[in-house]
């Protein structure tokens, strides 16, 4: 189904370059108008009642919101897709030897918070898109789960096959662990939350303090998301009414083994029900036990059915038809989905976006009339696989590639520190906006204070130089965990992912207290930095609609990709000295002489040493990159700011620039999932949210493949050498114009 | 007392220079003598009753030492000081509010473990030498109670004055948290043991484990043993029966405030009644609460009256007169007196000595006659201040300081790898001694296996390259913390405290579970690295006796120096950096911009940056070492084996190597603890056992006293000077033996 927009007639026109008068009015003017009350109103309203996929509340929340933009004047609808959500009709967890003990799986109400005591209409604690299982097998504890912690493991001598592990959250996205575990034989997957990094020994426990109390569980989707992210049954198509669907079985992002989660009241009698070797020192939490690996004696049991359902993904879609580039999309976004209340996770990030709309609707009726199209969306189905975003992303790929200029997401929002993650085009964009924003506590720019964090925390002379002295603070490189995954790594669309936080600790995400009892008591308790995060989203907004040549900056790109071969070089010559040394080690009895006779361990193997790579191709497309962006920065330069420049004119340079992202897609895409086309940002295959920039080559070299990763080198250096070639071609238009 | 040393005419006789043949015969029967078993039948007897400082068991064991050693037919005596010795005649911790607790300080006994039920021979869990006192104050927790943490303390705002305060034991030497607490104004101390350090977080707790159960506690020593070891009351002199005493108030190592220790289950209702900050991550511990710092609302009481008696200090001394060079001494010693039962420390080491001893018998029933005097000495009171070695040796400084060669130190001893630090003139002879000795478990030399280790632990590819490739293994320095001290740090004489460990955890420290049954359960279960350990020191002790010239070696002690001027050099300019640093992120505001305002913190004060020093001086002096060292290889180089020396001119070089020593000392001592008068070694002021090297220098530029550090600069230098004026000379002596 296409967006509906409503139609422009497009009328040649002269535009002066920069119109920087009129951008800082309506900036100045769009800044004011958000207010924090408003933001709370909104939070409580929508964090009022659990409203996951499929809920009664989830539902009337859409209803709401369209009802309310529809009052502010905006064109506002919802649009649905059909996808699988299973939900739980059985679970348990029974310790069934040598001592008994049942999991409660239940998160305690209390009285001083009222929500936490809707049980009709909360999930119960389950892990969505586990597959069904009863199973029954001895117990291992594997740390987070994560391969490192396999090779650990593979020291001691001990297999996980056959057994159900057990995994405290961490270190990965949830949804690694399952698959791991699957991927060493395990029948079954537990995770819980250990208070060492999620409960007690952070600080108070809810509702005394913001952190997670021993019966609270973390919800969350275990879908293998690193294959494709959204339905299941509609991979790389909107899951409209009628898509064709896969079978369940064949739905490859379902999970291997059933998985479930626990609190740590729940985890308790079962980690200290194991015996065998102690958990290393990095292995061990902040339970009152000794942490042991096992296997067993500890025997457990697990159930896990649930309810194959379809249920509809409602996305609320808001539109402001574009006055001069009506072609040419700006894409807002934050899911409105929740695992229960969510007054934080989505909630404090969605009323931001909403109080941003309202703030237009004033703008508007000011007289404001943006030059382009701007899309706002509340997605649905968020929490479960990306769902809301990724259908409509596909079902409306077509004209996304063609039109979308960039997208902006948010999620949870929090008092303290503006933090942005990225397509590296836009760094140098959205650092001056951040220049512009004011930080509610300090009254300095939320720029300067990030800055000062960064010299704070610099972990080196060199990093914390280059906190004081780089123009432009870096922004981070998306990996996955919110709903800018299908534009930036399925379509290839520049994205910004921005939130403040880093003051307030706690414990409650995906629990049933995130709510509005915890968030006003321990987080951004006057939605302050709700405000703030309008004000800066919004202006990212306002500005690069304003701007006539869209502010795309590709020196920061460039010196950005370099870094990244950097240190793929790096890591290369890292798993060479490594393995070089580690192999002399095997040699010279280094493991045999060092082992404690009465704990020993099994010593590695040796390896074959990685051989030399020909970065070549990636050098000179680097160089070749940074070329055409300085030739771009030099051609930008040129152009006068009072310079009229035909409108049609500006379209075509700016369709270039919108086009020129797209080059770093490849239709192919990557090793075993071909829906994540990006080839310079994607979320890793074992790290599930975290990202790997330049992944071919990047997981080619971590996993030993040496030979795909010279290929992968080759298809990387030839999208850069493309993306080179159309900003020097745009460098070139632009030179003409300024002629 | 003058050591009774048999009258040996001295005869003019001549010696080839190095005894290879006699050597290596000596040294390898000797080797094969010491056996496990015995040592067990010695840890069994030493260890099965309670034998602290004035016990009747105490005395016991002396009398059953010296009979035993005289039915080996060596000389043996007790020599008996006459020492303050406080013991406990109340005790009490009482949380008085908000809540009540009555801390029950009182170890628990097992059935399976016999000993662990002799109560009436026990000491009460308590501080040795802490003051009398009765106060009630708020309680505040410090972490360890180290400067760095009343830093912290600092930026929280916190003040501990009029405080109780609770410390965990760990990163220092226990006597440094009171002191350091009393120079904060605190009021009293609690240290207690943390599961984290000691306890369920490392494995099985007592008696299924080898690790702290609950109630356990650690004893120790609170004396300020950083200002002078040994009797209070008679500092710098043997505490003989007619000393000249100071009165108890006189005593400066006697604590400021009252201290006691706690076991971890004594701590937790304590810690848990704090509330205020959130103590940061580095301070949280094992226990299953919200660290919190306080002060208050935890209000505590605690008591602490003792018998302040004088007790006596019975070492005994085993005398094997030299035939050649009687006037140079060989000593090793290794503490017998134990907190309790004390099977690991100090038996573990005391029964491998007293093995060392029934060989030397064996030996010299076969024929062996020893060139020196071997004085081997079982030290009474070390738990309670390094009581019996220090009056010892203060008795008979004049004497030791002409005479003694060496002394080469135990105290427990376990499982794993060769353990060694000491005079690094004696790093050379130590490690060639270790090639020699056979591993146990992995049939390796000690040094190999030691090496291998080290390799693995390498934290830089440098250290990696050194520990590969470089001839000897580095030693450690000598801090404090076992009979050593006195030798190397007030006289001057070259020192070596080795052991053996690594391999076995535990936490019955200074309790009653360090026992025959923990022993024989979770150490060194057969004795075989008993057997280990008087095998090498013994080897150590046959190979010194036997040689011409003492096997000092002076290029790894220049080289160590000058390792040492580095660091220095280093501490001064990262001082200079990162006050340079703090006061430009003053400058900057980084400090209030990176603040929560919810949880503020005292910004940190702008500072003087620390000016240049000198260090020439230091740097010339270690040049003219380093020559001079060389000079001496290579005159040693030029000295044929085969030719035979006249004894006469032997001695005299020796008793240059000796003196040489000594000229590492200043008579007038280091600042504010003349006792303490190594110019190059030293215990920490506010470390305890941990060792400041060139600690003159260090702890001025530490503390910040510039002007001093140049001064000290110029003491060490000259000392340095000296010391290799006299090696040339020593090098010269020798080229004219050579020619």
């Amino acid at each position: 189904m296409m967006l509906r927009l409503p139609f422009i007639a497009l009328t040649i026109t002269c535009t002066a370059l920069f119109a920087q008068d009129t951008r800082t009015n309506w900036e100045t003017l769009f800044r004011e108008i958000p207010a924090s009350d408003r933001i709370g109103t909104y939070v409580r309203r929508l964090a009022a009642r659990p409203h996951h996929v499929g809920s009664a509340y989830g539902k009337e929340n859409t209803e709401w919101l369209v009802s309310t933009f529809k009052q502010w004047g905006l064109d506002s609808h919802i649009e649905t897709f059909h996808v699988l959500f299973p939900t739980p009709k059985g679970r348990s967890v029974e310790l069934i030897g040598p001592k008994k003990y049942r999991a409660l799986m239940q998160e305690a109400a209390f009285s001083v918070d009222p929500t936490s005591g809707q049980r009709t209409e909360q999930l119960p604690t389950y892990h969505a898109y586990s597959i069904d299982g009863d199973v029954t097998a001895p117990l291992v504890y594997v740390n987070y789960g994560i391969p490192e912690d396999y090779e650990q493991l593979e020291r001691f001598g001990i297999s996980v096959k056959g057994c159900i592990v057990i995994a405290r959250y961490g270190a990965s996205w949830r949804g690694i662990k399952p698959k791991l575990a699957a991927e060493k034989g395990a029948v079954g997957c537990l995770i819980y939350s250990d208070p060492k990094e999620d409960g007690y020994y952070n600080g108070d426990v809810f509702p005394e303090g913001p952190w997670r109390p021993k019966d609270g569980v973390q919800r969350g989707s275990v879908m293998d998301m690193p294959l494709y992210p959204g339905d299941p049954l509609t991979p790389g198509v909107g899951a409209t009414q009628g898509a064709k669907r896969l079978d369940v079985k064949e739905a490859k992002t379902i999970t291997q083994i059933p998985v479930l989660p626990l609190s740590y009241a729940d985890a308790q009698p079962l980690l200290s029900s194991l015996t065998g070797t102690v958990a290393p020192e990095g292995w061990r939490g902040a339970l009152p036990i000794t942490y042991k690996i096992g296997p067993g004696p500890a025997k457990v049991r697990m159930i896990i059915k649930s309810n194959w359902d379809i249920k509809p993904v409602n996305n609320v879609i808001v539109t402001i038809p574009g006055s001069v580039f009506p072609d040419e999309w700006i894409i807002r976004g934050n899911h409105h989905d929740a695992w229960v209340n969510g007054a934080q996770d989505p909630v404090s990030g969605a009323a931001a976006e909403m109080e941003e709309l309202r703030a237009y609707s004033e703008l508007l009726k000011k007289g404001w009339k943006p030059k382009r199209t701007i899309v706002y969306c509340l997605w649905d189905g968020e929490e479960e696989g990306l769902l809301g975003s990724t259908e409509w992303a596909e079902a409306h790929a077509d004209e996304l590639k063609q039109k979308a200029v960039l997208y902006i997401n948010s999620d949870s929002n929090g008092r303290g520190f503006l933090g942005i993650s990225g397509s590296h085009s836009l760094e140098n964009f959205i650092n001056a906006v951040a220049r512009d924003i004011e930080d509610p506590e300090t009254k300095l720019s939320a720029w300067k204070r990030s800055q000062l964090r960064r010299i704070a925390g610099a972990r080196s002379i060199e990093s914390r130089q280059e906190a004081r002295n780089r123009e432009d603070l870096r922004i981070g490189a998306l990996g996955s965990g919110s709903d800018y995954t299908v534009f930036v790594d399925h379509l290839g669309i520049a994205s910004l992912d921005m939130g403040y936080g880093g003051e307030d600790g706690g414990g409650i995400y995906h629990s049933i207290y995130d709510d509005v009892y915890w968030y006003t008591h321990f987080a951004d308790t006057d939605f302050t930095y709700g405000r703030t995060l309008a004000q800066t989203a919004g202006t990212a907004v306002l500005r690069i609609d304003d701007a006539n040549i869209l502010p795309f900056q590709f020196t920061n790109f460039a010196e950005t990709v370099r870094l990244y071969v950097d240190e793929l070089k790096r890591l290369l010559s890292g798993m060479q000295e490594q393995f070089k040394e580690r192999n002399l080690q095997i040699a010279e009895g280094l493991f045999s002489a060092t082992d404690d006779p009465k704990e020993p361990h099994v010593p590695p193997k040796a390896k074959e040493i990685p051989p030399h790579l020909n970065f070549a191709p990636l050098d000179n497309a680097v160089d070749e990159l940074a070329g055409s962006a300085k030739q771009y920065a030099g051609a930008l330069k040129k152009v006068s700011p009072s310079r009229s420049i035909p409108t049609e004119s500006l379209r075509q340079i700016n369709q270039k620039l919108i086009q020129s992202e797209r080059l770093l897609i490849n239709p192919d895409g990557l090793r075993d999932r071909p829906w994540f086309r990006n080839l310079i940002y994607a979320p890793g295959f074992y790290t599930g949210y975290g990202v790997k920039t330049i992944p071919g080559v990047r997981e080619a070299i971590e996993q030993e493949r040496w030979k795909e990763a010279e290929g992968e080198i080759a298809r990387v250096a030839a999208a850069l050498t493309a993306h080179a070639a159309m900003i020097a071609s745009i460098a070139a238009d632009l030179e003409k114009t300024a002629r």
